[in-house]
């Protein structure tokens, strides 16, 4: 139920020592072919880890044979020396797959990079390159989770998902835990097909997915400067699928592993659903649920079980949306309990006891609706977030 | 050393049971003239307190004979009844001072309305109306330390400030604690001179004061419904100053009392200085400054006495200021331990253990720089947000 359902793949999780614990921190994912299509998406951040510089010059290629990635350390602001360490990693990477058991035609322009940790650090090379050795030592048809148990920094538990199609399949791996923002969260995912797509095909469906999952949701509001997506195709199924099937299944595993993300945000002891609906447009609905989300006296309210409606108002406030704000009506777990902008049914009958949290926003000027996820602001947050680096 | 502090101004600060606790919640602040100009700033938010609307028309006039505050009840998202409420306590306010002791020519429409708390309830006008009254029989020429402490909510200290001028003065109260924003912070601020001056220099004035002040102070990056900076003259003086004497004047005051709200704000540990310097504007170095301020993962480390500069860069990447990662340099308290987007000097050099933090980014772009002040994200702020409407 990993990377390595579809056919064609292969991966692998090892302990290579850059996590203090000892826990697996190195991770490859390999694409056994025939077909090594590939698309990429990237952080909006505009100060970018290394491996994503490196990363986005091998998607211009269009073909990736395998992934490397890597947490106990994003390798950003680490300057030229973390782009040479990275390029590194590829060239390490692409020389122990080429002298495998499977040899294979592979360069480094052929390898993804991914890291993910402490910022500002450079990584320990001496024991990258050798944990990438055994990486590739290490590869499995069934190996994909061991490699979503190597990404995990602060998560709480390995994201896998699968979705089966006629004769073909998608998978995906993913980490995410803090950071989770819009325009990407902190959050490495690698999905695999084994389906046949050219490029443009997968382009499209991965930004369509990633625009209605990942960019949807958000944990603290911050963006990374590593978040990486990437979808390889193998084609090893030999179907065909339309770009419509294809994008449809894509989204539904992006929809899948953002829901586990959110879900193991740091510190989080509330899953939030904000649906926006009434909206004048889609764009429109996205703001205002990310305005929400974002707000952090919204998410101490709900930490608090607190059904401080005036604060969601207060945020919708701050949004450019067509609305009025006595048209504007809220319902926290489907009690109306602000109608018109003003005061409604009894802020008593909102139970705020469970995990699950839904608030409807209804700005009442048109058709367009939208759903952002985000978690509330809890002490854990903050406890895990003042002593990450320490 | 307060807004009574100018000759020409009378305040009060009464009990009136709004607030359970049976603290001071009703002040009143009084200008006797012989001048009545006046200037205001408001919320950006578009959801704006009934208060908010009012006292917008009431600064239209260009004359503000007093200003009415409260603490315990916003009367935010409280609908056409709310808006009522308002203007009924204004015409209270006007009917009271007709009747008083210095039988003013007053109407409600010269009568500003300042209220702060919790959102979307209804003010109980049994209280405050009494309240009102009580307060106007208390005016006093030394009574704007009572004013200052009528109008806090989890503010722990009152907040007054004072600059004096070779035979004028300006005077200031304020109350901040939560929400401080950039576009203005969650705070009432009544400002008085007793210097003459006509409705567009004071407006003039009031504007630059608040651009170089309030709005460069941001505790929570929450824009409140309710934020209101008041400036009166009554000209008692007989002195007018120059445009440029005064808005210096406004200035240092605004600055003091902002200074007080941000070293005040909830659940506060650290008092944050955030220098950028080298910007290619005035404009990036705030929107620089802001986003870093705004951060929760600079905030929670800053809490955890964490020097981790790689979430300042990140911080930095996330707005269009003009920048080039490789070229930014990161200082806290003066160690330099991010030269040219990498680390440089050691980290541990950085002692975060006092209050006072300075974060001084270097662009290395331009000439232009801007200081954006803010705290860091506790527990504390997370327990207050959480239990503030329970």
């Amino acid at each position: 139920m990993t990377v390595t359902h579809p056919k064609g793949f292969r991966a692998s999780g090892v302990a290579a020592g850059l996590k203090p614990t000892g826990n697996l921190d190195v991770a490859l994912v390999v694409n056994d072919g025939p077909d090594f299509t590939a698309a990429g998406v990237f952080t909006g951040n505009r100060v970018k880890a290394a491996p994503v510089l490196w990363s986005q010059q091998v998607l211009k290629g269009g073909i990736v044979r395998a992934v490397v990635l890597n947490s106990g350390g994003a390798n950003a602001c680490t300057g030229s020396q973390g782009f040479r360490d990275t390029h590194a990693t590829a060239e390490h990477t692409a020389a122990v797959l080429r002298g495998g058991p499977k040899p294979q035609l592979i360069g480094a322009g052929d390898v993804a990079v991914c890291s993910t940790g402490l910022i500002g650090e450079l990584l320990p090379m001496d024991k990258l390159l050798p944990g990438v050795a055994a990486a590739a030592r290490a590869l499995e048809t069934n190996g994909g989770e061991r490699a979503a148990e190597a990404i995990m920094t602060t998560d709480t538990v390995a994201k896998n998902a699968v979705v089966e199609k006629e004769g073909w399949s998608v998978g995906g791996i993913a980490k995410g835990a803090g950071m989770l923002a819009p325009a990407l969260a902190t959050m490495l995912v690698v999905i695999t097909t084994d389906a046949s797509a050219d490029n443009e095909v997968l382009d499209a469906a991965l930004r369509e997915a990633t625009r209605l999952t990942f960019d949807r949701i958000d944990a603290d509001g911050c963006m990374s400067t590593n978040d990486t997506v990437l979808l390889l195709a193998s084609g090893a199924s030999d179907v065909q699928p339309t770009p419509e099937e294809l994008t449809a299944a894509v989204t539904q595993v992006c929809h899948d592993l953002a829901q586990q993300l959110i879900t193991d945000a740091e510190g989080a002891t509330k899953h939030v659903a904000i649906e926006v609906k009434g909206a004048a447009s889609e764009a429109d609905a996205v703001e205002v649920g990310r305005s929400v989300a974002g707000n952090n006296l919204v998410k101490t309210a709900l930490f608090g079980n607190d059904p401080n409606w005036g604060r969601i108002l207060a945020a919708v406030g701050t949004t450019r949306a067509r609305f009025e704000p006595d048209r504007v009506d809220v319902a926290i777990n489907d009690v109306w309990i602000c109608k018109g902008g003003a005061a409604a049914e009894d802020r008593s009958k909102v139970d705020l006891s469970g995990r699950d949290v839904r608030i409807t926003i209804n700005l009442r000027e048109g058709e367009m609706d939208a759903t952002i996820w985000t978690t509330d602001l809890s002490h854990a947050y903050v406890h895990e977030n003042s002593a990450y680096s320490s």
